[in-house]
């Protein structure tokens, strides 16, 4: 294992606070508990959004901490969920009367973690609403999900959310909001190599140089099957053909499309991921209204990609065009 | 080899094509000679921008091109300059009778072929003023340079003068600022991995699995000498020290700072570079007035970083913060 870290187990606190002080201007880092805020918090009224989980998917989540995203977001160890101490902070930190959004992914810890922070929040009179994301088409439970996992799809709840919170609305109509994104966009991926968690010291699992991995999740948790080595069109086709199943798109639906790299996966290969998805789509009459390409739901240093398409009201596109100003996320600001 | 590709040898075409759809609200594309240029051509009066270089870098060249930064970069083969026709085909078509500047990183190659576009040019009575950027402290001669190499400081270069050019100032101007920026910017680079042409199809060389290569090139070009793998702080140690020494940083002096991954490193990993570079800065009395942390100069999937300080003054500050609108780089629109 070659990686750019001190002792492995300082990894995330020492990452976190390169952060902070890298994009000083736009967040502040509380260390015990870990916590990531909006430098500038917002005056009452404003629902407040937090998110987080395990880390190793940088930028998601502090990454998208700031004007028009998230108002805090809360960095586990590394794939591992953060505890409700930090969570609960968090959202204090943040609540600003008009009640908490929690956009927690679809992990038994995570939902649990924030399950028992919301109940803390609530004997506080914070009040929380929670919306799980479980974009992921490619397995219906796994190593550390019931349901359908959550992906990079989390990425456009949060941008589409946080927009809906900066214009005002209630926690109802933020909450709303979310769960219809969740309700609408899906994701699978494809790993060509494994990662390694830093205090494990060893890949998390084995992919031989001949073979890919369809379906992995963003842990390197198994996915559907693994298919030798093959183009990329071949392999960009068997991760859309479920996403388009699953959102039933037939042609005449208008579509915001996410192709995401996984931390080891160059930007000009993403680009060819993304001609595939925008010619398939095309011939399927679908329109795609918005994209983005990007590592911004990642697995450490995994090799792979996942695509992502949220099938798109107009609201949701006017709320994905909203300003945003966050380390990794800008728009208009 | 696996990578998310097709042919081999249509990666750059493909990959290039999926970035002009995908960004098609802000460049277009020339397939023959291949180039991209603005989508918003602006009215004459403009000093012209151009880069370019091999592919394998991205998102340089072309992921800069748009209001602030370039008028159009011209895609090489992977790690192979572009010949002069698409170079000087990308000149004639975003002069605006202001005349051009032409940004190349100090290789053999590029120098030779943006050389030959600008006399080609000259004889269509267009005027090209040339800026060589060598940043690269690590080696004064390499594989594929004379003196020093270019790498990640050209984004500053292509920043500060895009908004140069922008707000209105003459090629002279324009020049003169690109200059002062190559005059002040130093950087050195870290490979943990080797990277893979996709038409080479096998690692552009080796290291071993407890080796790093310190002042490694944006080509897998050899450094300065292999180390046992260490700590992120003895390697940021080991990179910023040279570029302390050559800028002659004692004290008092103010800086813009990027820490930039080659492509296959985690972003987690960057941040912890970057908090080291700011901690040994500050000690050192020297002000970080302004940073970035990504991945914007990169080698295909290689896994490293370089950081790379540059001497600002106000005028650079200024100019940096200026609006810029492109597919990597926004600010302020």
């Amino acid at each position: 294992m070659k990686k750019l870290i001190n002792d492995p187990h300082d990894v995330v606190i020492e990452s976190v606070r390169g952060f902070a002080r890298a994009h000083a201007d736009l967040v502040t880092m509380n260390e015990d508990p870990l916590f990531v805020a909006r430098k500038e918090q917002k005056a009452a009224g404003k629902v407040a959004i937090v998110s987080g989980g395990g880390s190793g998917h940088e930028p998601l989540h502090a990454g998208f901490v700031g004007e028009g995203m998230l108002d805090a977001a809360v960095p586990g160890a590394v794939f591992t969920s953060p505890t409700p101490d930090p969570i609960l902070a968090a959202t204090r930190a943040v609540d600003r009367g008009a009640g908490v959004l929690h956009i927690v992914k679809n992990y038994t810890g995570d939902v649990m973690n924030f399950d028992t922070a919301a109940e803390l929040a609530d004997m506080e009179d914070i009040k929380v609403s929670p919306v799980i994301v479980n974009d992921d088409v490619a397995v219906e439970d796994s190593l550390y999900t019931a349901g359908r996992r959550g992906v990079a799809g989390t990425l456009l709840v949060e941008k589409i959310a946080g927009a809906a919170a900066e214009r005002g609305d209630d926690l109802d109509g933020v909450t709303n909001v979310a769960q219809r994104v969740i309700d609408n966009v899906r994701s699978m991926g494809v790993a060509l190599s494994a990662c390694t968690v830093p205090h494990a010291g060893k890949p998390s699992f084995d992919l031989d140089d001949t073979e890919v991995e369809i379906g992995i999740g963003i842990h390197g948790e198994p996915g559907r099957h693994r298919i030798p080595a093959a183009s990329a069109d071949s392999i960009t086709d068997q991760l859309l053909d479920p996403v388009i199943a699953d959102l039933n798109l037939t042609g005449g639906e208008k579509v915001i499309v996410l192709v995401n790299g996984m931390g080891g996966t160059p930007l000009s290969e993403l680009y060819i991921v993304y001609g595939r998805v925008a010619e398939r789509l095309a011939e399927l009459g679908v329109d795609v209204e918005r994209s983005l390409v990007g590592s911004y739901v990642t697995s450490l240093e995994m090799q792979g990609a996942s695509v992502t398409v949220l099938k798109a009201d107009e609201e949701m596109i006017e709320l994905f065009d909203a300003p945003a100003l966050t380390p990794a996320y800008r728009k208009g600001m």
